[in-house]
């Protein structure tokens, strides 16, 4: 028995549909190459899944999005504020991006690329992860002091650094464009923290 | 006769397949729906492109390319200054958004995605598109005033948002991300041009 045969057969099929989806996304991933990777009978992926593919990408997405979350969450909690946690943050997906040969990135990049304008419900999964992220940073980023009505905006940006960083270094097999996207994230969140400090001194003038 | 069959027939395959790629990807995209949507008989798309689908994908994407820097050079011709050219780029963007639902961004970001780790020759002209970007910004920021050595940093942070704002505008079907990330980028450009004129005034004392 193999040491990936103990894993509930459920588990491995999520599993390797979560790598295969992020690497090559939905229209290019077929239900026999998720039975073969996932060490699982064909059968059992519609025993699982009887919505077929669909409902298995979107379970993969809203799973990925709320892996995500928790590693995010992780880094912030071991940071000592708010610019640290996202120079850190920024720092490991460079580092990811190296060891996996610039394959693993956002667990639903890809996928939410190509669902956008053709599955109603996978784009609103994608939708529900992106908001979960954004309400995450958007908190963080009001507790660290800034103005709650720039935090959102804030987290949008760096977001969108994040996303578009993960989709230029892994397009021209480089780190540089997550290591400049980290950079930049980190001047936008001191300049927001800086921004609530000064305007706190003037209230306080 | 239709005012569109008055279009040849090579450029009416290269426009449908580039409207469909972008919106939908290419393992989503079939050459019969391309054939359908051009308007051309099934057996011109291989006259046209001996090598296949990956063939006319690999010309879609590097005329959406070439496209997209024209478009990119007819906003920057067209302002007083960078920040000028960058936010009227971003707002541009979002109209766009907005006005075909969520469908059109980025030419070639979808494709991106999806072949970064799946198809060399794809890849590779997605990162020779991507490169003839950030050249041209790098150039830009660099005449405007930008440290050179800081300048590609800075164009790599500027695409990121832009990307990521695509992203994340299309699956939240919001224009709101593009705004915040339309701000962050001028706000880093501003930045960036401050930064240059202070050494210049080091320099200069």
């Amino acid at each position: 028995m193999s040491p990936r045969a103990k894993v509930p057969t459920r588990d491995r099929i999520v599993y390797a549909s979560a790598e295969l989806l992020r690497r090559q996304g939905y229209a290019g991933t077929g239900l026999k190459q998720i039975a073969s990777e996932a060490q699982a009978p064909f059968g059992s992926l519609y025993h699982f899944f009887p919505g077929g593919k669909e409902q298995l990408a979107e379970e993969v997405l809203r799973t990925g999005g709320r892996f995500f979350l928790a590693l995010y969450e992780a880094f912030a909690a071991a940071a000592p504020d708010l610019p640290t946690a996202v120079r850190d943050f920024f720092a490991g997906a460079a580092q990811t991006l190296e060891n996996t040969d610039f394959a693993d990135a956002c667990p639903i990049a890809t996928v939410a690329g190509e669902v956008a304008s053709t599955n109603e419900v996978l784009r609103q999964a994608t939708a529900d992860v992106f908001e979960s992220w954004l309400a995450a940073v958007t908190e963080d980023a009001t507790r660290a002091g800034v103005n709650p009505a720039r935090a959102r905006g804030l987290a949008q940006a760096v977001l969108a650094l994040l996303e578009g960083a993960f989709l230029l270094s892994r397009a021209t097999r480089s780190i540089e464009p997550m290591r400049s996207s980290g950079d930049a994230a980190v001047a936008l969140v001191r300049a927001a923290l800086a921004e609530a400090t000064m305007s706190t001194e003037v209230d306080d003038g």
